[in-house]
């Protein structure tokens, strides 16, 4: 950071001197080794948005979006929101007696997750209704905010929003500063991501496109409120987002960011503009550095995805590879 | 806007010379009339904006949520995208030749509006979805851009995107000038509005917040495309109102402007946010230069709303004494 500052100065220095002088750049993704991930993604966004270049795209149209589980944050052993869920559980159980006798509450109270797992889509669904539900939208905020601020992964002894991968902060920084709007199109829940994303990300609420759960207005001691109900609104997964981008952003993104067989339709959706346009698949390789993962993994599989990756000339990063580093430095 | 121009120019000229003199800034609201609801409009903003205020909003917390039929533009005698809808049935009509033996479509195609509502709430959603599903997000784009571009109103003799509020315009302006984000609440189709609010409002389509029907991601001729379906998504009207703007936008507004009690709810929670807020409702009051209705009008009923708005102290626009001009120059 010290050293692009240092050439941030010189390059304003020179350009007050002598304002013919074009000014020298610093690196805008210091974290990606240089290759060709790293030039596919700089060619890219510099022949969109320089005016003179025959694939210029008005500033308006510069629509990125981004899959967030795998894409900008971990997701391995399990997704952050359900570690969240399950954490729930337990600190609900006390108002809950029966639960200690019935599944799944039993097993995840006991964390034997595993088990909970063997309910199927019904025992998570049901884990998922009974902690995102049932209260105001700003006190299912509150819940998230202070559960993230004290949890932390164990294995990289982390709170889960350090656990961000930095290669992928700097794209973001570097494709606002070109004009672009970075969006969220997440599986994920929609208002558990818009708790942390700003600080985050630098992505506001309103760029966040995900998965919901129902709501309803009603007056609680004579105030109006918004609360969550126990039914699925929206499923922002697979072929639900390129649907959650039209009915959320109303424009064909140029270009798309994700990991997984359940980015595969935001990609191909976004690679069937009739303009400029760039996919772009986080490929998880580093087992040492985060985790090594494809085709047979339960959390972000990515099968399918990578024959039409190959199919289509999109970018693959190499996460082993491509990024110097993984996560940001703890400040 | 000459001689704000020239206003502004001597403005920058006198804080150039001598930069201690606060620049005279020209009128941002010159359609307004002095008065009440101009100062009211005015102070917020002011004291909003600047730092120094204890009122002050930090950037990302300025959002202004607008109404668009009757608030934005005309909406009377019918709501535009009735006419629109009504339009299509003529048009489609030789694709269906039993239509001209069948309610609704046979009072349609006759030009017999009165008839058609007869048919209550079933006849219009039949309408709606016969003429709004069944094409791609393009095609519909097109159908209503082509629509927009060619229809007039018969008594203004003017294109409907001439007949916006030329005050609201200056409002919008204002605000986004003043660093706020503008977004369209309408009970309207979301796509419909979407097809003009960049070029008529300067709010693009990722602003819009509206109704929506059912989508489908699927593939057409080998292309992935996105199909419109004939059922009810979202109805983004009087409670709908918050709840759509929680879910697209995921902030509470500071400022909400409207015209009816569809618009009441939007309003109730924005005036029930903590912080600074402001709530407005326009009311229409000239018939000679617009119409004037209220709480008995089929279209835009504002009846409960006006008792709120006293209750609460919002302010109110009364169209004849506020509003010097309604509807822009054409171009």
């Amino acid at each position: 950071m010290k050293q692009n500052l240092a050439f941030l100065i010189t390059a304003l220095a020179l350009s007050y001197a002598n304002p013919v002088v074009v000014a020298y750049a610093a690196d805008p993704l210091p974290s990606w080794n240089a290759g060709k991930t790293k030039s596919a993604i700089v060619n890219f966004v510099e022949e969109t948005t320089k005016e003179s270049s025959s694939k210029f795209v008005p500033k308006a149209e510069r629509i990125a979006t981004f899959d967030n589980d795998g894409t900008l944050w971990l997701e391995q052993p399990l997704y952050v929101q359900l570690l969240f869920a399950l954490d729930r559980v337990k600190a609900l159980a006390p108002q809950h007696p029966e639960w200690k006798d019935t599944e799944p509450y039993k097993s995840a109270i006991a964390g034997d997750i595993k088990n909970v797992f063997a309910g199927g889509d019904n025992a998570l669904s049901e884990i998922m209704m009974s902690t995102h539900a049932g209260m105001t939208v700003e006190e299912y905020d509150e819940l998230v905010k202070q559960w993230l601020a004290t949890s932390k992964d164990p294995r990289f002894k982390r709170t889960y929003t350090q656990l961000v991968y930095q290669p992928m902060l700097e794209l973001l920084t570097y494709l606002r500063s070109k004009g672009f709007q970075t969006h969220i199109v997440t599986g994920g829940g929609i208002e558990f991501v818009r708790t942390f994303c700003e600080k985050t990300y630098g992505i506001p609420p309103e760029q966040v496109v995900g998965s919901s759960i129902k709501m309803k207005y009603e007056y609680r001691n004579g105030n109006p409120a918004i609360v969550r109900l126990p039914g699925i609104d929206f499923i922002d997964d697979a072929s639900g987002k390129p649907i959650g981008i039209q009915k959320f952003i109303g424009r064909r993104p140029i270009a798309a960011f994700g990991n997984s067989d359940g980015d595969l339709e935001m990609l191909q959706w976004t690679d069937a503009g009739r303009g400029p346009h760039f996919c772009l698949y986080v490929h998880h390789t580093d087992a040492d550095r985060e985790y090594a993962y494809d085709r047979t993994s339960t959390v972000g599989k990515l099968d399918k995805g990578l024959e039409e990756a190959a199919k289509h000339g999109w970018t693959v990063v190499d996460m082993k590879s491509d990024w110097k580093t993984i996560f940001p430095p703890i400040k």
